[in-house]
């Protein structure tokens, strides 16, 4: 019992963040996660690999012992270890941990490091559990809300690009730097929506001008995804605002006035109050 | 009367989408478009080209074959069939079929290749048939009933980039790359949207100053065409979410007045209130 | 007094279209605008400009002669001729015919030439008078509605624009196209209005870095424009729709239905319908 | 007693601008901080450095004594000069002029003057006590009230950036430009916010499908900001628009209910009514 007794506050603090204990482990966890990113980052530029290579190593490890440490203490806390290991958070904490492992045995470790930088996924899983979590969970609602409007309008968009780099292809052409269709394509997706790097751009005039046409065309689109976002937004807004005041026991009118302590209809004191 | 069953089947399965049979028909089309479409790109890559020409050449006779009996099949079991010969999808329909064919008789194929890629155009019709219709339809009405204002925003648009692309012209010249006015405008429409390519771009401080000048302007006035829509869809979810008043008993009359105690085209009294 | 009438005409068909005649000279005069600014921007082209030299100088004076009756006409027409001299499109007016007559004793007309794009501002004045008065009216009315909110917007961008440009240049230096301040304000304003030309950019890892961090400002800012502009947008879509219904001259309840026969309150008849 | 009389007057003029001679100082400041910053942004074009080096010399000094005595004056007509002197106007007021005076000890004055460029600041002070100052407020205020969302939103921004940054990392490599991890991240980052310069940009297939997918991801986010920024300055203006209900003649309590009939506070009948 002593030992269940344990594993529940083990299982508070690794996955709750109410008590004290919970919220400094998430503290920890956040620091950790954003300094062992850090490290993969530097460690990735040529000139501090070759200087602080020891340093980046033992840091390295220092973080794989600390996640296997944390990725072992939740199987064991948690009830049903198999939900935890298979879902995505799970599988997340295995791919941030096992590079490191399998360097051992393998020389290309320098690919896998990369991996870790799924690690930065996990800092959502800590946010959720916050106060940002009703923020966060507003805007996915409102995306969720916008889900099949958004589908047509990327179905559009993706049509539009196809079609104008299939054209310019045949229009500039490989000397031009429209090497194939794929590539007409990522000119489009480029140029729609206004990033536009300028390493494939239209060279003859019949192309700039199709190019013009396509930009001012993407320019008038772009305000759809923004419109119909900021629609679901003010909707949502509204819905939580528009949370009525007292109802009067006397006549029943529902005042919009949330501190209403008199009925504003026939001047009944609100009894319930 | 059995040929008229069949056809009447193969129409409801062709052109509608409620029956299982119709859906997976849909279904398949959409598979078919996409494949024959990144044929058609893949096609386009000289590497790709060189290796599996064999292939893609198979693979492009396989599609045109099932869109011609497609396109029999739809002319077939339509009632009028010239109604849909010369309607826009049965163009696009018509064009996705006939470069292959024209192939055979001309050499020039690289240039028909492109043209199926309007194929994909097609996959908007099957959209239409499903949950995603009202989506689209309210897309569409939203910029419908922004017509006006958008013609104006471009009049506004286009008249800005003539003339700073005019002055750029003079100021820059053709030693720095403004080689003529239509190359100037060309340069305010990808400034003005905020593509900026780069392979035009002022080198003088003037020419600067005044592109500086210019695209603030453009980053003021991209806010107006979403702004223009952002109402619309605003408007366009509030007229859907917009209770209805209850409607009248005598005179059928539905009240767009939520509190109606009479009705306000009859004048008799609600009774279910 | 017939040549009052006539004037009277001739002022009805050249200031008004309500009139068809008015209509067709408006349409007569856009024509003929776009496609004298045409002929100015095909006129900059080098090959074009040497192969038809004289096509276009032929259409340039053609132009020129159209506008100056134009003018004359518009002068004679008016009561106070001097009230529309010196207006903003009298001005106009003059510039667009000027530059060919000067082009007579003065070399330099290729630089004169440029001017004439100015001819496309001509195109608003006939815009005033057509349906579309209401549209653009609506779309200033917003922006003059949100003109102060854009002052401190501008004012703000400005300054981000003046500081990171200037710490740009301390940063990356004139060995990596950072030249001078201006240059450096230059590039923080095609960068935050996210133009991103690429002529000039950040090249040490401490200056992409600070480039990093002014972009995603910038990617927030530019929302400051279009929430304001979308908000003031909404509200002039909502005054217009807010026209209320008729007041009962019993109960002096305002119906919220435009439509309303009788009172929704008390049930009285509309008198007034 | 009479210089305490004066050094209200000083105090008022300088601090507040509701006097005519507030105003005019407020305005000739305005004047002395723009220019000051515009002799910087002159004197580091190499060009003008060497031809009117000895002009911008003198008018920097003359601009370091117009400021410093502003300074003195802000210090001696405040009731707590410690207060001003570590606000942080008052040390942006210090560093505007620090710089001449250290430049007359040490040699390496050009940094120094860079620091000038924050004098720009200052302008927001005057700017608060202005007309413009409610305009300010409500842009600060709907930043403020959508402070968490933008949190939320940049935590997401700067994972997507870090992750596909190490991505394009592995696939691209270093010899396609994506030299380091930060590189790719800061490559994520301007592409993301679609200012897309083409310094570096994706050179294999496989990149450049993964670049256009992080692109139409970006320009579907790009309108999050945008959505949460607007939905709240419509907030703010209708929390302005709103009309009050009636005042309450017996207890003062103003309703937020437009048609109250009794007080919601007190219960009295409002009698105005």
């Amino acid at each position: 019992m002593s030992i269940d007794n344990w594993r529940d506050r083990l299982f508070q603090i690794i996955y709750h963040s109410d008590t004290p204990a919970g919220k400094w482990f998430d503290l920890g966890l956040i620091a950790c996660i954003l300094l062992s990113v850090l490290v993969v980052m530097l460690d990735s530029v040529a000139e501090l690999n070759q200087q602080y290579s020891h340093l980046f190593n033992m840091l390295e490890w220092g973080f794989t012992i600390i996640f296997s440490v944390e990725y072992i203490l939740r199987i064991i806390s948690i009830q049903k270890p198999l939900h935890y290991i298979f879902s995505f958070y799970g599988i997340v904490d295995l791919i941030a941990i096992l590079p490191t492992y399998l360097g051992l045995f393998f020389p290309g470790t320098q690919y896998l490091l990369v991996v870790r930088s799924l690690r930065i996924l996990r800092i959502f899983r800590i946010l959720k559990l916050t106060q940002y979590m009703g923020e966060a969970n507003m805007l996915v609602k409102a995306l969720l809300g916008a889900r099949q409007k958004v589908v047509v309008f990327l179905a559009f968009l993706l049509s539009v690009a196809s079609i104008f780099g299939s054209f310019m292809y045949l229009i500039e052409g490989p000397e031009n730097g429209f090497s194939s269709i794929p590539r007409g394509v990522y000119w489009a997706i480029i140029t729609v929506t206004t990033v536009g790097y300028g390493d494939v751009a239209p060279q003859t005039p019949l192309g700039q001008g199709i190019a013009s046409i396509m930009v001012i065309l993407g320019y008038s689109i772009i305000a759809v995804p923004t419109g119909i976002l900021t629609a679901e937004f003010s909707e949502q807004i509204r819905k939580e605002l528009a949370a009525k005041g007292p109802e009067c026991q006397v006549c029943g009118f529902t005042s919009t006035d949330k501190k209403s302590l008199y009925c504003s209809q026939c001047g009944a004191a609100h009894e319930d109050l």
